[in-house]
């Protein structure tokens, strides 16, 4: 198995802009920024997936996300922020480590525009609803 | 102060296609779905954005987020699913009481797909890391 880059970065043997860190979260400033302060949060153990990620310790990743980012918003003086986690390379996920990104925004930027937005045909919902119910259930 | 329609929702004046909800959290349907089965997770007490939110009941929101997830994608035959939370309208909030949204995505999808990286200049992470670091202090 190849090593996870993330894996290495919170070892310490690949660097990385470090912005905070405790006992099980690790944050840094994305070396591929889509804006000024674009921050990763992630938790130190590996876990490719959100769903995969044991619920206290995403708590805690999540209690991170909910300290550092408006300290990063307003840090680059930017109006707003995204928090974004992509699971799967069919949602945009790259590194197969799961990650949190906050995303500084300022009004009128073009980073992140797009929302195709429609209605659902009358009882879709609901049926998809009673899916998801099932498959919770399991 | 007009209401809030999410806390229309939590008090059961305004229907919804409910998915689960415990004492904290609800999660439903986005009406306005940009992929099928798009979810909406909340506290069910209002704060406006995600750093209003008292660390512990974000965490109780990550978990739930962190359940729902992968049924969430499953339900509707998904290869993926973004997390999204935005705050404040520059960053695409639309509705003032924070919610997580869990987006399946399918492989080859046209749902979200921008992502302008870009790389920073000698010093500039650090110089950003350095602010972020004084705002965390304060």
């Amino acid at each position: 198995m190849s090593k996870c880059v993330f894996c290495e970065i919170v070892a310490g043997r690949i660097p990385c802009t470090r912005i905070y860190e405790n006992d099980e979260v690790l944050a840094f400033l994305d070396v591929g920024p889509i804006s000024d302060g674009h921050t990763l949060v992630i938790p130190k153990a590996h876990y490719n997936r959100l769903h995969h990620c044991p619920a206290e310790v995403l708590a805690e990743v999540a209690k991170v996300v909910g300290r550092l980012a408006n300290p990063v918003a307003e840090a680059v003086g930017a109006d707003g922020y995204n928090v974004l986690s992509n699971n799967a390379p069919a949602a945009g996920q790259v590194v197969e480590h799961l990650h949190v990104h906050i995303i500084p925004r300022k009004s009128g930027d073009d980073v992140f525009n797009r929302w195709p937005a429609f209605k659902y045909p009358p009882g879709k919902a609901e049926s998809i609803a009673e899916k998801i119910k099932q498959k919770l259930a399991k």
